[in-house]
């Protein structure tokens, strides 16, 4: 299952299209931690062969209210994009604020593959990319998360830490206290310990790994140097956009810092208040060998991430051929299907017109 | 009908997908040259008010065999983007050259509202933009077009010049005859009169408007400066990517050359070749005054067209109220429809885990 090319169709244009609903019911059918676990290692395999990939930072569409991003990336033979909103007001109007759906291309053709839902899978690929990079980076020992912001993904983070990492404690906290209930029910058949905690820097407290992935857009220091304790791993996940972020200053200052794709998290991560030349190193390095991770056991490690669109590539293509193997989704008929392709517009033609299409004796001169 | 926005249901989660039968079945009952004027009223509209987009050149990633293309673009209430291919080779496996589809969304929220093919709709857009830019820079007494590349895009070319810019004769070159066997038969009924030329110097012989829709991915110089006739419009299509061109430098360094989006053309239009500083007008400065377009009768003006996003957001909108008035389409299921948007998770469990989603005792502190 390491790192296999999504199979296709030879010359369809009838990309499958992987409904919400579709997705739901094939993550039930796998089973969730499967799912992580199994996409955990499509990005692993992806990472180690970073250089095959040409990639670019996304492209943002900034408004007052949030942002709409494109994140595309390729290899030789396929191609992924993921549509990507961030709007942190839209949970008062019942929406999430994060909705994805992505798509995989033949790189060969351009013809789509796939057309699939990228909300419920984007919070597993985050959860799978978190648990990755805390394999690597934070203590082998570690067993208890703090988990800052308790919204839409922060079940997934619990359960991929739990299982890929060994977390066995969890401590919660939200400055929405409802946020937090609802973590707490979701969470209670897992097994994890959960403890829920008054303020961040309780939940803080004694944790050997951090998460923070909250929502709001805005420049906010959610940990703060005071609370760090030697040897802890920052899993900030919800800094991701120009003025969005979680962590104060000094805090990446006194960690080692590890990114996705630099010019991408200079711009979006907690390391948008860093001057351009502080130090970061990417994680690709750290997994391929070329690179070390933590250099010690009281070392402070953050990992600053923003999301990558190689890691929706990789979670496109798991939940691609998974779909396929099992029989999940259908056909959407989004490219037209020409019997002549440089005859696009007998398409508008009836039958009637169509017989018109005699070869035509004055058309001699141009085919002599 | 001008400058209307999109309307879309209140936070509507459901964007409304229209297929490639379907934008068929759409443009039949509307009729093609309905289609064509009323998507180049739109895109004038749009144009008039380039002030207000969120303007982006458009991401490429760009392969051996052709590219794909992610086309943003945003006002403050709508943000579209469309996903475009461009394989020259593709035709010899039976796959459009051109494949498309693309993507409305409500900037307040981030949903998506519209996913549409973009096929058909890329046609009839790229010759609405064209014969809209021919209006307003070819001499007006123009009656003659030279239809250099008569592919996929050639008939939609020849019926937009034919109704909004008075074209009565087309005169036809490819360089496959049996292309120009095909776009002759198709015209048949139009009441165009149509001239078949053995080479592009005898079809631009004559003529007042000369629009070049090659798809070889090379710098061609399809047209000459030896070919060009004093007052003679260029509306040159094909050329629209790095490294694909149409025109021989001295046809552009022979004109006034007039532009989608400077920052994009410099780069994928024909006037790449030209130095950085090559002077360009952009059209919406010429449709709303603020910049002459042609200045005499015996000027050689080019349109260097590329595709800019902006068209793209016009006819997706065009198609859009379209589908939505006359009951194309239907609903797709592209994003979780959630009770609870914190509560992603919760769509993974069954009705039993669900019951344990009860109040807890534990919980007293964090909500006290």
């Amino acid at each position: 299952m390491n790192h296999p090319h999504t199979p296709h169709a030879s010359f369809s244009t009838t990309p499958l299209y992987l409904s919400a609903p579709d997705a739901v019911a094939l993550v039930r059918r796998k089973g969730l931690k499967n799912c992580i676990a199994g996409m955990a290692e499509y990005i692993r395999a992806d990472f180690l062969r970073w250089p095959d990939f040409d990639k670019s930072a996304r492209v943002a569409n900034h408004s007052q209210g949030g942002v709409i991003e494109l994140m595309p990336i390729a290899d030789d033979t396929t191609y992924s994009f993921k549509y990507v909103n961030g709007h942190p007001h839209n949970t008062a109007i019942g929406l999430s604020t994060v909705m994805a759906f992505g798509v995989l291309a033949d790189v060969a053709t351009g013809a789509p593959t796939l057309v699939s839902e990228l909300t419920l899978t984007t919070a597993l690929r985050t959860a799978a990319t978190s648990a990755l990079a805390a394999k690597a980076l934070a203590r082998p020992n570690s067993r208890v998360m703090a988990l800052i912001g308790n919204g839409a993904q922060s079940e997934f983070q619990a359960i991929a830490f739990q299982h890929l990492v060994g977390i066995d404690t969890v401590r919660l906290f939200d400055i929405d206290p409802q946020a937090t209930t609802k973590l707490f029910a979701n969470l209670s058949a897992t097994g994890l310990k959960l403890q829920v905690c008054t303020s961040v820097a309780e939940a803080v407290q004694g944790a050997d790994i951090v998460t923070t992935i909250t929502a709001d857009k805005a420049c906010a220091t959610i940990v703060t140097a005071d609370m760090l304790a030697p040897g802890m791993h920052i899993n900030a996940v919800g800094g991701d956009c120009p003025g969005k972020t979680e962590l104060a200053a000094d805090v990446l200052q006194a960690a080692k810092v590890f990114v996705e794709y630099t010019p991408q998290t200079r711009v979006e991560g907690d390391s948008q208040q860093m001057p351009a030349d502080f130090a970061v190193t990417e994680l690709w390095q750290v997994l391929n060998g070329t690179r070390t991770g933590r250099d010690n056991d009281a070392q402070i490690t953050v990992f600053d991430s923003v999301g990558f669109a190689l890691e929706d590539f990789s979670a496109l293509r798991f939940m691609h051929e998974a779909a396929l193997a099992l029989g999940y989704g259908e056909r959407l008929h989004l490219i037209p299907q020409l019997s002549d392709p440089k005859n696009l517009f007998v398409t508008l033609l009836d039958a009637g017109h169509k017989a018109s299409a005699l070869p035509l004796p004055c058309l001699a001169t141009a085919i002599a």
